[in-house]
């Protein structure tokens, strides 16, 4: 079974889990690190090196690292945070992003809140001038994520960084699928509020985080005991935290040579698809993840994955829309029309040795 | 060190561990859980398989069990969720609660609902009749903690559930502490949500559910994908699920014997602070918790874990309250006035060979 749907998931690597291991199994590290006894040190110096590492991939402070359950939380958190008026305040997103994004956008339209989805083109990028024009005097938060889930592409977060600050409206990015494989500065890039996941990086589920500049005040979406400066309840997970923290100190170490491997994989699966004509490359002209490749095959996505049930997992489209939509919503945006059907979404690990077996299955 | 501080974290059982270590190291169990393919469907059933676990421990069904990152997520998606209109909606709930439950409820007060918080006797129990008189024609819930995790005492939950039955207002109950020590059933409880965590019960932490009936609507809290039959978006934490579904088989299986061994420690414990005249144990005439005793020291608790820093580990309230208040809020509505800077909790696992060893530090 080949697997190229790292986009969805990734195993954990070997050194993560090394050093998750004594927070899981240690008779010693078990405390609840918010504890004040002396079985609470460790675990909470683990969690503060972790807050470190994430930091650290970043560019921030550690203090501007909020621990969460995951991206979607992430997200969540921060979009619906930063509303404290819901009668007039105006938020700018993209047609194209994560659907925790877009429901979380969708819930606060419910309750009051304008949202503007800004189109994209046959790339999947946004226009910065209509961005720029989309700009209210009540927008209070303009989020772009840093680089599709689902075709991989990479948006001008430099450009776009800099319209936010010009208009001194926060700026919220969902890098989950971009760490570990591009640079993610949130200062040179003006991010206010940036928002990570453990298991697309060879971490642990379950985890993830957001960070939220100093000066950006938020509300909290989970009430209870003052974890994280009152801005997210709950115990801290140890051993997710350290699996995380970990995670994100590979990603940085690595960053180029994993960018190196996954593009070698890329060109040489894109290359093998259009010398053999079997599809066509999604935004193929322009910048995008180097382990994500979204091909319109010349057959139905549903014939082909049927006939490969037994030889290799891809995705249509995001895992987590896999119960609820018919069509990808960001294929759509790309006016794709009926060659939606046919695309199916590729990702890859930088261990993948895929060439030599492709003609096995496309 | 002696850790008698069960009531903040326990250990992870090897049997859960054992469980879990497939879904953190294996090649083949780290797919998504919500994909599509082949390598999804191992870990779809591990999910559904907890998912039955949790359902057994509790006499639910599976279908009514939502997976969170924990018991303050249950807490807040339960009773966040289930108000439709903040300006006309009542809810009931007690002094003692969690902070999870009653910040909560102070954020619904701060956007217009209006919050009964109920006082409790010397030993921590509400009354009865307070609640029913409490009861308005606009209550949409009803909040009472199955047994609290600073004291141990144990409510009347059959009595209430039977109140909120017959008044036709949902009951939610957080029943964190309890679980694994007192037998839990929904059905006859009358119980309509039910928050549960992990990592009290050696299980993982980083993970709980809610229960909740199938009559009984709520709105999501994270929007996302739509898992968890969109009332709770974010990837499925395989492995933390999958411990948590064998603490909670644990759990059940080891009822009777967990209980007793947990109600002899208490007593010998008890009965040493008393015979010794070394304080006073508080809420000792009701039914309480086997696993956690509070107790009035002749001197200072901050004195007393000074003292005793190196030797042994306990709490003077609950972890999640460490940072943010000066005097538990559960003792405060004990009316102990002065007697509230003695007070210690001392909680226990069923391995804690403590008696021999308590006149080392007591």
């Amino acid at each position: 079974m080949i697997y190229l749907d790292s986009a969805s998931s990734t195993y954990i690597s070997n050194e993560v889990l090394k050093e998750m291991k004594p927070f899981l199994e240690d008779t010693h590290l078990w405390a609840n690190p918010s504890s004040k006894h002396k079985c609470a040190e460790l675990p909470k110096k683990a969690i503060l090196n972790a807050r470190t590492r994430i930091a650290d991939l970043i560019n921030s402070d550690s203090e501007e690292v909020i621990f969460t359950s995951g991206a979607t939380e992430s997200i969540n958190l921060a979009i619906k945070g930063i509303i404290t008026d819901y009668s007039d305040s105006h938020i700018i997103t993209t047609q194209t992003e994560h659907k925790a994004v877009l429901e979380s956008c969708k819930y606060l339209e419910s309750v009051g809140v304008e949202v503007t989805y800004l189109g994209v083109d046959e790339n999947g990028l946004i226009s910065l001038n209509e961005l720029k024009n989309s700009i209210q005097k009540n927008t209070v938060l303009i989020s772009v994520q840093f680089a599709n889930n689902e075709i991989g592409t990479i948006q001008d977060i430099e450009s776009i960084g800099r319209v936010c600050k010009d208009s001194n409206i926060p700026f919220m990015c969902d890098a989950t699928q971009a760490i570990g494989k591009l640079e993610v500065d949130v200062e040179e890039l003006n991010i206010d509020l940036l928002c990570l996941s453990s298991h697309k990086i060879n971490g642990p589920k379950g985890v993830g985080s957001l960070y939220k500049r100093t000066k950006i005040k938020i509300n909290p979406l989970l009430h209870g005991g003052g974890q994280e400066g009152g801005l997210r309840a709950g115990t801290l997970n140890t051993a997710g935290i350290v699996g995380f923290g970990k995670a994100c100190e590979i990603a940085k170490n690595n960053l180029e040579m994993n960018h190196q491997k996954l593009s070698k994989i890329q060109a040489e699966f894109e290359t093998f698809i259009e010398s053999n004509k079997k599809g066509e490359v999604i935004a193929k002209s322009v910048s995008r993840l180097p382990h994500i490749s979204n091909i319109i095959l010349n057959e139905e996505a549903e014939t082909f994955m049927i006939r490969n049930k037994d030889k290799i997992c891809v995705s249509t489209g995001s895992a987590c829309n896999s119960s609820i939509e018919t069509h990808s919503h960001v294929l759509e945006a790309l006016h794709l029309k009926e060659k939606i059907k046919n695309c199916v979404r590729f990702s890859f690990e930088n261990k993948s040795h895929l060439v030599s077996k492709l003609d096995l299955f496309i």
